[in-house]
């Protein structure tokens, strides 16, 4: 098992040790399940409670919480997420990947392998598919003819790609994600639905990662493309012709209709949906369950359903829960008579009025 | 194939027989195509009218209906889908579990399987796994190193379980759903989004059922933990540190994200999505759909999006129907010229007042 | 590699040639990226500008556009898509099936496979399926026991179909969807839910393709069916007892609760949810995101959370983003007080403009 001693942390992430550097630390647990060996963190007051009767061995603490009640041994950094981003991998193996391809898996005919590439068991590659130095191909991993797939790329079990696909280095890609899948394209004639066959790519590239059971549609004719450093939840899914721009997040079952355009850097909390043939500006920030039915301009914070800028929708959100109160009184109003006091009573405040951000 | 008689259908339900109590049933039907050997069953006025000419052999009916038209045998119980619940178990056996392993499957080191256990073809399991008394893994089904699954557990075909897993009892766990997947945590540096290593566990509980292509992550640091007696249906998504009660039912296309809490005997209707770090007090119900950027107390009920009480919503609902109507006048008001008598007449109704229900 | 002249390509799809009849074409590209040997389309003048610097060996226009400055080989047909539909299986064969069954299928007793069938690697049949002739079982599919498959039906990897389920003639199922799963059916008895047997069918009429990931669950005592030629996206959740009609499009994400009917010729935009025992008429259309609680009559647009009528959701929509510039004004006229001009001016910023994060 890995182990770090307190100074060997507080190196590492350049934060300030108050207590004993030669105490051992083997692992990163929560404040309220931490114990002697283990490193926990304290990044906002929200759990000083749980600090205060942390058995932790070791917290790391920002600076304005560096005095708060709790065990004595910290390490004082500026941000504990990132110190912890420099710690896990020191703390917590990478899984073993032994290069080499189980006896159980099946080769089309032409595939090339990088030698010290990894195929698991079961796993079927298609004819003529080109896997890069260092890629994993997980057990029962299924890989159409003609894929490339570049280097240190991870297929979890059971991925599924379509002929027709392309990933770039270090993409990792969980269970069950289907990528380059058939979009959805009828043309609807003689009372039916008639398939249109859908011939463009799938391509995914650089350090992209893709969540479980998430689904990307190849082009129709054109392609459908994931930008360099974007990554992907869980069951999302991105149809046909689509244009993913450079490291944007897509949270867990966000929909992205055909043909629409994310440019670099958007943010789409969980579950939003996004109409085909839009335009999301670079950098734009989609709040969680929106439904986008127009271009978002660069940079623009918008929520609602329909989506509209977010200031727009929390004023006209306030404005609706006024409203049953008012609309008695306006009712008489209009009608010529006066509003009597009870209607003229200030309307009762919602019991929740945080507004929906993501 | 199993058969009971009319009589052995009241006995075992408690009810009360109207008719031959030789008579044979051999399957369960709906009043619409239910036959002569075949039970069926009247639990509303709403299908009374297929009750009258149905042909069914045997129907199960509420007291309150108990003189409903229709054929006259007849079994009166106070609850004909409890009545059911008795009886299908004994028309229709569980399919069958030979034990053993198949020789397809692939065990890694160190494995421990009870001696009834059931591995099913092109399974493969990861190093260390055990698997408790008459667990059931289905075909094609991969489970990580290190995972431990109890007694009574089913596996359906093409389940992932990443190492991290823990199973309780009894739980079942449906097609294509992946268990302990990485959580979708990165941060943001030097212009691009680094992976956040998730190390934390994934503990489902006893009696829990997990639907098809459903995602549940492991935790970051902490645990996820889906609680004693949950059910969960398909394409939920469920994210990393969230602990979800004993006895809850989510819906299908649910999203969770990550830290949030779901306390005992929630129910959460069809895709609803529940903001990250927010509590949902036990015993709430939130309304399909409904999106959730709050804390919700316990025993509300929630609807809307953002969500807030139900009947908040449905009034403001109420209110913005009424309001293009009303606006016009309210603005020839605003401007000090008299509401004509268009503008006063009332508001049309909508077709659609049914209120959102679960 | 296939190949059609420009004159071929103007007979197949009755248009008129502008320009070489012997011209070779390949391969069909969006107008931006076709070169040479290649063919692309435009279809709306919104693209023009990218005709006009295209370098397409030959484009199908729209008789509107037909004098649009571009390359001069063009073939001008009615509707371009339409032509599409008529050239790409022309130009891309369709993937090659070997029929047989590869030597690591795995095939119950009782099994029986029209001559001509193809089963690829790993795949697991039950007892006693029936697969009708040219059908095409892909790559670690797994069907349960009993299952009957038509003619010319294509199973792409990792589909499962559990018992109970009937797939008709030319049914297509992309990677990871999974057919005739139990449904979500419980008892609240003693504390806990009891899981009622879940006993009921799983149809899939002919000409249906089902997209990736989506999940369809079998009935509960009663069927649930997907009628004739109905198309259903990637990650879709339908429900058990639910009853499609023919020639429907049920787009992305789509969740429908129990029990539900959508009649003849709906069309469902992605991420709808609609809740059980509703009826949605034959040819309505539901807009994106709509969240449906009531019936909907036949041949109606509905939009909306709750969904209404399209018109009636738009008129309130515009209303509710007007309302808090006169809200103050109403609170102050409802006080007995005139609107004065500081009602005019713009409505205060919200204490709460948060951006939207994750």
């Amino acid at each position: 098992m890995a182990e770090l001693t307190a100074g060997e942390i507080a190196e590492l992430t350049g934060g300030r040790l108050v207590g004993d550097a030669t105490r051992a630390i083997h692992a990163v647990a929560p404040l309220d399940r931490a114990g002697e060996g283990e490193l926990s963190f304290l990044a906002t007051p929200k759990y000083a409670r749980l600090f205060a009767t942390s058995r932790a061995g070791l917290t790391l603490v920002t600076p304005g919480l560096a005095e708060a009640p709790g065990p004595a041994e910290r390490v004082i950094v500026a941000d504990p997420h990132d110190a912890l981003l420099a710690l896990l991998p020191r703390l917590y193996a990478q899984p073993a990947r032994a290069p080499g391809v189980h006896p159980t898996a099946q080769l089309g005919r032409g595939v090339t392998l990088a030698p010290d590439a990894t195929v698991e068991a079961y796993a079927v590659i298609g004819e003529g598919v080109h896997l890069g130095p260092r890629s994993w191909v997980g057990t029962q991993v299924v890989i159409g003819a003609g894929v490339a797939i570049g280097a240190d790329v991870r297929l979890f079990p059971h991925v599924t790609l379509y002929s027709g696909t392309t990933l770039g280095d270090r993409v990792a890609i969980h269970a069950g994600a289907r990528i380059g899948s058939d979009g959805f394209g009828y043309v609807f004639a003689d009372g039916m639905h008639a398939k249109m066959p859908q011939v463009g790519r799938c391509v995914i590239e650089d350090d992209v990662e893709i969540g479980a059971n998430t689904t990307i549609d190849r082009g129709s004719v054109d392609d459908t493309v994931i930008g360099a450093g974007t990554k992907i939840d869980n069951l999302v899914h991105i149809a046909h012709n689509v244009r993913v721009g450079r490291v944007c997040l897509l949270m867990a079952q966000v929909g992205i209709a055909g043909s629409t355009r994310i440019e670099d850097g958007c943010i789409l909390a969980g579950q939003v949906g996004v109409q085909g043939h839009q335009t999301i500006g670079a950098g734009a920030t989609i709040a969680g369950q929106a439904g986008v039915f127009g271009n978002v301009p660069a940079g623009a914070k918008w929520s609602g359903y329909p989506a509209r800028p977010h200031v727009e929708a929390l004023r006209a959100q306030a404005a609706l829960l006024k409203l049953p109160k008012l609309i008695r009184g306006l009712e008489r109003l209009l009608d010529g008579k006066p509003a009597n006091e009870e209607i003229a009573s200030p309307a009762p405040r919602s019991r929740n009025d945080t507004p929906p951000d993501a």
